[in-house]
């Protein structure tokens, strides 16, 4: 990577691959007409919540309702050597849904069976279709809940393809750590099963977490086993307001380092709340924020709470508000889950280019407050929302889609935010994968050998390319 | 998998390559007297703890001392498309370290340096000779500790190398989900870091976790950077007795089903406790046991002792003990920590074949009690510990390793064990690996697409297939 030439935004090379007719008659034939040309269909299918400039979409959309189908999609598509992507709900941040080299679409939303649940044993099995809370309404009776959620309410094969995580995964993890069990239809269109819902095990190559994360790259979801987790006794949610970033920042340090179970702790900042005061007509302090949620029993969430309380004032954080009730935490939370959208509203027409780096929580303040001080240099909109205890934070900057300067100096952002992340021992995604964007950023990251171990997987395991091809790395 | 037919503790095929004696001279006049050819040196390297038929030993041993060294070594043995064999310190229970196609062993255990403690970010990263106990001595200052602690005080590489756990799993996870990034040589010799010190990542495919579990046979692990925890404000050890081993493991399902963080609760039969309290000169209850313990602070830990006590009564549960310093806890966890060696004296020259299923802990009782009933009528001399709050245990069956109709008598055991550990959705292998012994086993387990797929990454990653070569799977 040239860190002087920003380019990853721009349009991604492309390469279409030819989408022979006969494969297309194959699949009219087969799916009826739940294999879709129409050129709105194949368009939804092409973009996603990235701000990608758009390459021509799919050349057909096959809406899948069985892992058989799918297995019989990916046979065909092999035989005809022609890339297939997996598509979920569309809420990729990265551009995976891009046909970037041509193919076909696998939308697999209509699998949206929650297949399984042992709620004695702490699992659930869905199809990839499931969104997480349907998912979470679809498991509510048994006491148990999935503590996974990205912004967007995405289905969990997106989920698992994108290793994605959210707001609970400084306690609970994510994707990652919660996904038991995978089946997956292979390159060949073989379907395979990757792991058990035993909690651990030593067999063999850990199949489940090379799946999880690579991005429909190695194969196609076709059913999930996650963990859930039983529902906390307690919940206690609260809101502080903080004299500067710093202070909010050096808070959640503070309390990570000192091993506080907090399940939730997250950053506002003072931009964000403004857009959120206009947007909602609210009248919340436009101040740095953090919001925090505390699990476990009475007496354990009231300990952490007083613990948190203590090092937030010396910190000069003020204005506590607590909540227990759903009703009242829902309100507290209203500035985070809105905040990306009243962001995006505040500037019409806008896009937001989301950042997304990751550093251990030590190197926290180091990596966020040159980065806000470059931004509020830079003079673009922008804000700041962060899953902070787990050292992962998000800018989004407001730019004019048509006014290259502007996505270019956010890019010069990024590119600055993303090198000093890895100085500081980070990552460049901590949560929405790489996709289009991060291409270059993965191979300063992980260097040319690790990627090239990468790529020698994939060549392996998908030897004519046409497992969404184009995305992680070049190839 | 013929279930039929128990081969599986057979002497392994052996098709030994040769080394040629031009790469003996190079090893030797690279590495002078660290490279051995030492008979006693060689089978010392050429065994492990398992019940394994010897084969014959490595051809020679190097001593490597650093990442630069490993990777001479490599680059050497891939010239001449000689196997290498990764050593720790030897306690593998799979036969991993045995060499069946022959080769070169690298001990790293002179690589024991603890390179960086970051106790801020509750990381620390080792050279792959440092083991759990050195590394726990090494942080001690920091109030922080490392929880995964299997039987033997293995080496943090060969714990990766074999998905480690033990018995702060239930709590704290296995070395899945504590090792954040490895330094690895790959069979070309080339060095490649995976993963950075962020807590999560979404950076490209989980070569990390590809890497942890691969037995040596993807690369050589020369680094290791894993989570720290704070040290628990309060810790509180307890033992309980139970009429049955039922009573016991339905105890301990309640538990797990409640969601109570409980740090440990391992089972041990009535014969374990038998054979400790012989070779201890103790007078422990010859009953089922429950040994466990609560990290956490003071009112979190008195909570969920009063809960689990009260799960523990209504199953019969009774002559609680209870331990809060470090001196009374060592006593009430001697049996525990005792069970394998008593064991083991308890019949002088015998070997023990050990198990390692693990289930959802809902099939647990299962599993466990029909398993329980056939090593009863076998006649044979067994124990029986677990890991149980995991949903894994371990029988150990107290063979004479002379007496043929023994060994059949415990592959027959462990066979129908496994089959049944399959049938209730669990793994062969818990924590152990699967070696040598188990790659029939995770044939069934996995089934061919999935071991193909192992197969495929295997072939693709070590294309003359010296990493060490024949664990695993057939190849």
């Amino acid at each position: 990577m040239n860190a002087a030439t920003p380019s990853s935004h721009l349009a991604p090379a492309v390469l279409q691959r030819e989408v022979p007719a006969v494969l297309l008659a194959a699949l009219k034939a087969r799916f009826a007409e739940r294999c879709s040309t129409a050129l709105v269909v194949r368009e939804q299918h092409g973009r996603d919540e990235s701000a990608f400039t758009t390459v021509p979409p799919p050349a057909a959309v096959v809406f899948a309702q069985s892992t058989q189908e799918v297995a019989e999609v990916v046979t065909l598509a092999s035989q005809y050597r022609v890339p297939v992507i997996p598509f979920g709900i569309g809420s990729s941040l990265e551009g995976h849904l891009l046909a970037v080299q041509g193919g076909i679409s696998i939308d697999v939303s209509r699998m949206n069976q929650v297949l399984t649940i042992n709620a004695e044993d702490l699992t659930v099995t869905v199809q990839p279709g499931v969104t997480r809370k349907r998912l979470n309404e679809a498991v509510k009776s048994t006491g148990l809940f999935f503590p996974i959620d990205p912004g967007a309410d995405a289905t969990l094969g997106g989920m698992s393809a994108t290793r994605a995580s959210g707001t609970n995964a400084v306690r609970y993890g994510t994707m990652r750590e919660n996904v038991l069990a995978l089946e997956v239809v292979t390159a060949s269109g073989e379907v395979i099963r990757t792991g058990t819902r035993a909690k651990k095990s030593s067999a063999g190559y850990d199949l489940t977490r090379l799946m999880v994360g690579s991005e429909g790259t190695l194969g196609v979801i076709t059913e999930v086993t996650v963990k859930l987790y039983p529902l906390p006794e307690a919940i206690l949610a609260a809101v502080c307001s903080f004299p500067s970033i710093e202070a909010a920042v050096r808070t959640t340090i503070q309390i990570i380092q000192l091993g506080i179970p907090i399940a939730r702790v997250e950053l506002i900042d003072a931009n964000s709340v403004r857009m959120v005061n206009a947007h909602s007509k609210l009248t919340l302090r436009e101040e740095p924020q953090l919001l925090m949620e505390f699990h476990g029993s009475p007496a354990s969430v009231k300990e952490q709470a007083e613990a948190v309380q203590e090092i937030a004032a010396e910190f000069g954080g003020n204005a506590f508000e607590w909540a227990t009730t759903p009703e009242e935490r829902t309100r507290l939370w209203t500035a985070r889950h809105n905040a990306y959208f009243a962001a995006i509203q505040s500037r019409p027409g806008c896009r937001a280019i989301s950042t997304d780096t990751c550093v251990p929580i030590s190197r926290l303040a180091d990596c966020l407050l040159d980065s806000v001080a470059e931004a509020e240099a830079s003079g673009l909109p922008y804000f700041l929302v962060g899953h902070v205890g787990d050292g992962n934070f998000h800018f989004g900057y407001l730019i004019d889609p048509d006014n290259p300067a502007e996505r270019a100096t956010a890019e010069q952002l990024n590119h600055a935010l993303v090198a000093r992340a890895l100085r500081l021992e980070g990552t460049c995604s901590g949560e929405h994968g790489v996709g289009l964007h991060k291409m270059d950023f993965l191979l300063t990251e992980a260097g040319s050998g690790a990627v090239g171990m990468m790529r020698t997987i994939k060549q392996a395991l998908d030897p004519h390319n046409i497992m969404n091809p184009g995305k992680i790395f070049s190839l």
